[in-house]
């Protein structure tokens, strides 16, 4: 198009990667920044710069992290013996902010699926016993999606885990709090028929 | 938050002056961007900061151009008499989008609004009737906003070109192709059974 030169379309199209952005949504970011925007534009550019030269990977949890062990990982308070497994840094935040659970967390990076030819080599599962034994680990609690693929590694992991001592525990499936049932699929609604509560009479 | 290092939270913060971007989405952008699409986010970090380092304002009409003239301003093909008057580029490329404008713009990058302090001064206002002469302009296509600020930049418009020969148009109002009626606010279906079109029987 004659009105986007290509340094313009260069920028639509970088910005394009963005999780939910399509190419409407990218140029109308992108005409935003570079028209009265400019300092915000920079502001984008340096801060993820930055950040691509200081946040790696927390060598414990993976994490991420300006150091290399994470702030999670080396506060003493939070070796309560629970380790939380989550598939991606997204997870562990949207946990951290409910401020319910105290222990140590174990990022995976993926799920497996095979299909896609993820494997246990591709996440990070092969630190994941030497980090159980290492942190005196008392009890899992896996944390993933409910999907074929989430319950495809939990799979994995609780046969990881057989033979040891240690106890393995899932997040609670359920009709989401304020939730409406007209709106939960019938697979959830199942299972919380199924795990229903006793109320106090 | 513990689980946010300042570098990552520098990013999210940096993300949310977009339009549409709120904490939440990029806080989801940020933790994409870090933690398994590196190339990505330094591929939008070169491409604004070379953007920037290159895009201008065009000298004639105002719109983002890689050039001192824009491609649109230079092409003698469309120097057809006509001149839209758009808000913003991301406008401008909207009705270039429909392929059936042939002539020229002018990117106001804004529109009058005095409660807000923004006068003719703040928008590109002042070159507005030099262009309009040295161009040869026989008809002004007014492309705003359907607002109080659009209808006042409007009427300024219309009041400097009292007493030249220039015709002033604006597009039509009307319900939108394709779009139903009890979506469509009143004043837009009162418009449009004023302007009702006759069809041949």
């Amino acid at each position: 198009m004659a009105s986007l030169t290509p340094r313009i379309e260069q920028v639509i199209h970088a910005l394009q990667c963005l999780p939910g952005v399509g190419r409407k949504t990218a140029t109308r970011m992108t005409l935003f920044l570079l028209q009265g925007h400019r300092d915000d534009a920079a502001h984008i550019a340096t801060s993820i710069e930055e950040a691509l030269a200081t946040v790696t990977s927390c060598a414990k949890c993976h994490n991420l992290s300006d150091a290399k062990v994470c702030d999670i990982c080396s506060n003493p308070k939070r070796a309560n013996g629970q380790l939380c497994v989550v598939e991606t840094a997204a997870d562990l935040v949207a946990i951290e902010e409910t401020v319910t659970y105290q222990g140590r967390y174990f990022v995976l990076h993926g799920l497996l699926s095979p299909i896609d030819g993820i494997g246990p080599d591709e996440l990070n599962l092969g630190t994941f016993l030497p980090c159980v034994r290492d942190s005196g680990i008392r009890e899992v609690i896996v944390a993933l999606n409910a999907t074929v693929e989430g319950d495809a590694t939990t799979h994995f992991i609780s046969e990881l885990l057989e033979g040891s001592d240690v106890a393995l525990t899932q997040l609670a499936h359920g009709i989401p709090v304020g939730g409406e049932l007209g709106y939960v699929n019938s697979r959830t609604i199942a299972q919380a028929f199924q795990r229903r509560v006793k109320l106090d009479a």
